[in-house]
This record gives structure tokens, C-alpha cells and sequence, in this order.
């Protein structure tokens, strides 16, 4: 039916509509298809059209390892990467699958380079329930994440970690293809996912890379078994491609400690740069670092025994109550143009103009804190962006006053809620109220750390 | 992920995202969903990324008879239909899904208005190897197939049968659709073909409906399970709709008839008009006349038994001797404007300028002439057009000598190849000669339609 012209925009109509075609049937693609569907697409060869049907039959037909890995070539190839090779030492990232109160980043970056690796990441800024890393540090006053690539190598070699944003020419083809995926229901396919983490990781050049893949209410993927098959897919890439590549699944039905926000977040991660903090936060950081310290360097056949694992993280905690992990923090924050004072002063950081207080209506036991449902009441506080274009409130979030596990009394603080904006509270405050649940008995204790994977 | 933000836009958004996911994991639409993606896509707020990627999900996860007759439904609300009820006696249509040589419509429309029946049809131009019945039509000089819709019912009245093209506001969800999937690789759906056919089928308005569905190397459709799938899908949607739909499903392994171009068939028809013309496409025209007559104004509950179609048969062959169906002919020719003496003198037809022989280089049986070369061969002649606004050449074609079965001698002609235009000749001879296999001895007939639906 389908006759076509003999030009070449009809032989890459053709070609663009056999690749099409393969996947719809089930079909394996070679990475030479891959290749020229992504070079395509980039260039507008391929329309949005034909790649938003093409990404429907991915989640559909589903892509396998060398698909995978080559489709993150691909989308890699599409702009520039940068060579962290003129570095000293061993250079180390980590990724987190998004969760709520999860301010992990803020904390290893300074705490894996006060130990003499280097941290030189880059993150998204994404849309979601709070600001991502960089709209945290940027509610430290003049800090910049917008950083050029001179400047980002330079502070990795004299700080030993920086977090910046990620310039414009890193994986074109990754932000081209989200736009899509975003309004096609086509974001929720594990290669997808796990190409599109990956093509970044491996274009910023760390050779050992952690993947934090959180599972649970508050997080993207919500079973175990999903989140596994996440990891070992980003896991597989990372090892195709020669990179050592780790994953902890980690649990996301409650918040990450006890702040969700952004600039109270900040002051959460100083305590636990300071060796304070609350527990499981500081707990998840060194259990993570010592993953990530043990890992680096080490080559995927090379087994981490339980003692490198513990020694590991007595050296992290040592930093951490040293002061050497907030010293290196503050060296960060005074390298990108933020106010490193925040450091021993935290009221430097932006402070709420209204507080809203939620009182546990009964007594018992939390049997539980939604952290969906937190994630999303702070977002209604101004805590997060919809839209791209939206501006962020830095001062808006939740401070949780009781986790699982605690005891409360009728009339006792559940939450806080802060905020600056002229927003609606009150269905705020009813989200807030439906996250806790309450038992006559505590809950079992849920594991920071489900499984990992890659060691 | 994917939160979005509150506007209208958004809630549009958020609606089409949730029906593709919905396809993508398998679900079943209700008719709102598939209506409001329509319309949507109509309106231009549900854009053409989306609707490929749901395409994309309909090719490969289906559509059940209710969703597929929510589909053309929703396609039939997205333009005007044409309402036959103020005509007298018994409408009728029929659809070919495409064929080499295929010219039934042209003997089959005059034929049954000379039986008392009424054919008021419009075609689709389309694309492919030769131009489709309006094309044909065409090649006869002053003929006009763009009718308004008070001449298209008025001839209709007078005449009894009519064939014009299909009015703009005539299901333009179809047009929008079908210019998508041309190029998404999603055109190879049953449920998504059935839709398009039937939607314009009864968007205007006969009240028996039969579909020819060709199988064979001519065909969409290569096997008869897949033809018989689609036939039954169609069927399906014409019962729902109260229409009283058949179908036959025909072989199309080689050409129908010994012309294929446009004003080769023209004159090929006429001579079946008249009692005459090659005997596989007088034999169709009078099974498939039968069929429809037969069903005509009978509920699908009533069975409709041998007899009433042998007699059908003999009436419409009565009406080919007698001069009958070719007056109508005649009559309809000259209501829309075109030269009828072409019925007496077939030279009146567009004459090619040039001709080209292809001789047998070797003796024996013809074993096949594969119809999809030949229709190819007829193209590079000129005879199709590859793209919409292409041009055809209503004299090229080709004029088989030979078919399958018939005993030819080395050296005999197989095929004349005629043309006007600056064509490669060529590759067209290449073509022609590749189409022609032979044997020792003749193959077994193949039936001319291999069984019939909806009796």
C-alpha cells in the first residue's frame, strides 16, 4: 500500500518505517537501526510522531540487554561527554531514583571526597513533588549550579566534588525524548528508565557508578520486583559499557528523615555532615558511601567481602563526627558562590513566612507515613515545580514531627508545615493528616536497604 | 513522574496520557475514551505524537469488536454523512480492499442499477500501483467525479447509480489518521483497516453493504486467515451499526481481467457490460452482483439459500446480453459530464503513444503471473501515482496476453506494456517477465472467491 517516492527523505521514511515495523512485530533491532532512529530524531530526520510510536512499542515489546546498551550509545553519541580522565584518583557518582526527603546527594558528595574520591555530578533538575539536588543548594544564597565544563573540572580537582547542572550539549537526545515520553504514557518502561539514567551517568565519565533505586509509596517504582529489574538493567549498561556499576534497592514508603523541602532539607543534610541528624538518614548515607568507597576500584569480578564493606563504613562515620565530611561541604558551597556560613549558621538559609501545625486527632502507634501523599502535600506548599517554567518556593516544606515506629498522644505534632506563597493550606494539611496511620501496636521495622545488586 | 499542572490543557493532558496508558497495558476503552481521543485528535487538541503512540498501542495490543465499533463511530461523528433515506427502492455499496486490474466497481455499479437496485458510491482516490476507480473513471474525457452532494443524491434518483469522490467534510478523523499511519508503520492492523473502510462505508448511508476482501501477492491481505480476520471485523461493525454487511473473500494471486492501467480497464469493463470481456472478471462481477442483490433488503438473520442466488445470477446475466447494464453505463457517463461514445467507440479512450512487447523465452504452461509484479510494472509506467499530488497517466498500463494456466510458445507475446510518458521502460519489462512463472504441465484453477461471510 504504503508506496513511497524514491528521494532521500522517502528511503529515511522508509527506513524510519521498517524500524517501526520490527518492533511492532516483536522484532530485535540492530544497533545500526538504534543508532539511526536516535540520530534521526535528533536531527528532526525522525518526527516526533514516528519516535513517540516507536517508544509505545518499546514499552509494549519491550527492548533487550544489547538494545538496551546500545540505545544509551546512541543516545549518548548525540552530544558531548565529559572526560574526567585528567582527574586524580577515582572518580565515583551516584544516582537516586527520586524519593521524598531524599537528600542523600547533599550529604555523599562531601562525605566520598573528604574520604579522597572524587565526586564530579551532574543532575537533572526534573519535574516532581520537591525541587530536585540543584534547587536545594540553590536555596543557599549565590550558590550557582550552572557551571561551564572549565569550571566544573577545575572545582572536582580542587574540591574533590561538585554538583552541577547538566549543560545543555549533555544527551540532547535524552531531553528530547522525555518531553515525549511525558505525554505519550510512555515514561514507565524499564529500558526506557534505564537507558535514560544511564546515557547521563555515563556521559558525565565516573567509573564507578551507584544507583540508588528506591521503592515503596514515595517513589517511581513501587514493588521490589520492578525495582530489581531497574537495577540490573542499569547494571548491565554500566557493565557493557566497562564502568563498575552498583545498585541498592532502598526503601521509599516514608519520607528520608524527618524534612521534605528544599532549603529544610539543606539544614537536615548539615546536621548529618556534622555526625547529627536523624537516624535513618545518616544510617542510608553511610551504608550507601561504603558501598560506593568499597566498590571504586574495584573490577566487577572482584567480590567486596562484609569486613572491606565495615571498614569502609567506620572510616565514613570517622569523617562525618571529624568534622572533615561538613568542611568539605563548605568548601563546595564557597567554590560555587554560595554563602558557606549557612554551615555554622542555618537561619542564613531562606526562613518560612507562615507555619501551619497538624496535631494527631488520636493516640497509638504510626503505623505508617505516606510518603506519596507528604511528598505531594509539599508540593502543594510551593516546594516543587509542575511545569518546567514554574518557580520554586526555597522556604516551603513539611518538617515531620513523629515517623513510623513513634508513639504519639491525642493532640501531640505531627507535622509542621512552612511556607512562604500565598498557597491553599488547607488541603495540604488534610494530605498530611491521611499519610499517618495509626496502630496499638509499633510497626516490624522496614530495612533502609532491601538488596543489593552488582557486588 | 509526570505531575501536571491544573489548566484545562492539563486536564486534557492528563485525560489522553491516561487512555494511552490505558492501550499500552492492555485495557479495554469505553466508547467515551475513544470518542474524546477522536474528536481530540480532530480538534488538533490531542496532537499527532499521541495519537501515533496510540496507534502504535492498537497495533500491537488490539481493539475488540465493541472498541472497534466505538472507533468508526466516533470517525463517522467527526464529518458529514450522507442520508440516502429520501431515495427509493434498495441502496446498496461495496469495497474492494484494493486488487491489480480490480475495475468490478465499474461493471458492477451500472450493472445493478440495471437490476433495479441503487449504487450511490464514493471512492477513495488512494495511492497505489494503479489509480483507484475514480482515476479510471476519469481517463474518459469530460467525466466528473467531484459532485456536491445535491448532484451526487440526484443522480443517484435519476440514474440509479452514481460514483464520485469522497466530499472533504466525508470522516476527516480517517483522512488525518490514515496520513499518520502511513508513515508509523501502524497501516497493518485489522481493527485500525476495518475502521477506516467501514467508517466511510457508512458515512454514507446504503443500507447493504458488501466488501470484496482480495487475498493473494495482488493483496493487502497474503492469506486467507488474515482476510477472513478482517472481513469478519468489518461485518462486525456494519451488524452493530444495523447495516446488513457480507463480504467474499477473492483470490488475487494474479491480475483480474488482462488490463491493468485506467483507460485499459475502462474499456475492459465495457466490454464485460456487454455481455462479453475476459471471462474471470465477468464470472466475479456476476458471483459478486449475486451476493450483494441477494442480501440486498434481507435482515442478516435470514438465510439466503442457493437458489435465490442462482437466480439473482441468471437476472444480472440477462441484464449484461441485453444491453441493459451497459445503457446504464452509459447514462451515468454522461450525468457526470462525460463522453458516453466511448461505449460504442473505445478509441474515444485516451491513446498511448508508445508500445513495448514482452515476448516468452521459453514454451510451457503459465504456472503464475504474480499480480504484485505486474501492479508494480504498472506503476513505473505511470499508471499510479506515489504520492497525492502525483500525476497519472490514464493511457499506461499493461495488457496481459497470457495467464495463469494458459500454454504459451517461446517467443509468444506475454504482455504489452503501453505508455505516453518519459518512463524507464525497462525495469517495467524486468518486472513483467519476473511476474510470469512456468510449469510442464497446468496448474490447478484457483476459485475466484475462496469463501463468503455474513450468509
Amino acid at each position: 500500500m504504503a508506496n513511497v517516492s524514491n528521494g532521500a527523505i522517502a528511503r529515511m521514511l522508509i527506513r524510519t518505517y521498517d524500524i517501526l515495523a520490527k518492533k511492532r512485530d516483536g522484532g530485535k533491532h540492530t544497533a545500526d537501526e538504534i543508532r539511526a532512529l536516535v540520530q534521526g530524531f535528533v536531527s528532526g530526520d525522525v518526527t516526533d510522531y514516528q519516535m513517540s510510536a516507536w517508544l509505545m512499542a518499546v514499552c509494549i515489546n519491550g527492548l533487550d540487554g544489547e538494545e538496551t546498551a546500545a540505545l544509551t550509545e546512541a543516545m549518548i553519541a548525540s552530544g558531548e561527554t565529559v572526560d574526567l580522565s585528567s582527574l586524580q584518583g577515582l572518580t565515583v557518582d551516584k544516582h537516586s531514583t527520586g524519593g521524598v526527603g531524599d537528600k542523600t546527594t547533599l550529604v555523599l558528595a562531601p562525605l566520598l571526597a573528604s574520604a579522597g574520591l572524587t565526586v564530579a555530578k551532574m543532575s537533572g533538575r526534573g519535574l516532581g513533588i520537591t525541587g530536585g539536588t540543584l534547587d536545594k543548594l540553590e536555596s543557599i544564597a549565590g550558590l550557582s549550579t550552572s557551571l561551564s565544563k572549565d569550571q566544573f573540572l577545575q572545582q572536582a580537582r580542587e574540591v574533590g566534588c561538585v554538583i552541577a547542572g547538566q549543560t545543555a550539549d549533555l544527551v540532547p537526545a535524552d531531553k528530547k525524548m522525555y518531553a515525549l515520553r511525558d505525554v505519550t504514557a510512555t515514561v514507565e518502561c524499564v529500558p526506557l528508565i534505564a537507558a535514560s539514567v544511564m546515557s547521563k551517568k555515563l556521559a558525565c565519565g565516573a567509573s564507578t557508578i551507584l544507583l540508588d533505586v528506591k521503592v515503596g509509596s514515595g517513589a517511581f517504582m513501587k514493588d521490589i520486583e520492578s525495582a530489581r529489574q531497574l537495577a540490573r538493567t542499569m547494571i548491565d549498561i554500566g557493565t557493557r559499557m566497562r564502568r563498575r556499576t552498583v545498585a541498592a534497592i532502598t526503601g521509599m514508603d516514608q519520607p528520608l528523615g524527618l524534612a521534605v523541602g528544599n532549603a529544610v532539607e539543606v539544614a537536615e543534610a548539615v546536621k548529618a555532615l556534622s555526625g547529627g541528624g536523624p537516624d535513618d538518614l545518616r544510617q542510608l548515607c553511610l551504608q550507601l558511601g561504603a558501598l560506593l568507597a568499597a566498590a571504586a576500584g574495584r573490577r566487577s569480578s572482584e567480590p567486596i567481602d562484609k569486613s572491606a564493606l565495615s571498614a569502609a563504613r567506620r572510616r565514613l562515620a570517622g569523617l562525618l563526627s571529624s568534622g572533615a565530611a561538613l568542611d568539605k561541604f563548605r568548601q563546595m558551597v564557597a567554590a560555587q558562590g554560595g554563602d558557606s556560613r549557612v554551615v555554622e549558621d542555618p537561619s542564613r538559609l531562606p526562613q518560612p513566612s507562615f507555619h501551619t501545625v497538624v496535631r494527631s486527632a488520636s493516640a497509638g502507634y504510626i503505623a505508617a507515613v505516606d510518603a506519596g501523599a507528604i511528598g505531594r502535600a509539599a508540593g502543594l506548599l510551593g516546594a516543587g515545580r509542575q511545569r518546567k517554567e514554574d518557580a520554586i518556593d526555597p522556604t516551603a516544606g513539611i518538617l515531620l514531627r513523629k515517623k513510623t515506629g513513634d508513639r504519639t498522644e491525642a493532640g501531640e505534632e505531627l507535622a509542621l508545615l512552612v511556607y512562604s506563597g500565598t498557597v491553599q493550606v488547607e488541603p495540604a494539611v488534610e494530605l498530611v493528616r491521611s499519610a499517618f496511620r495509626f496502630a496499638d501496636a509499633p510497626p516490624e521495622p522496614a530495612p533502609l536497604i532491601h538488596e543489593t545488586l552488582g557486588f
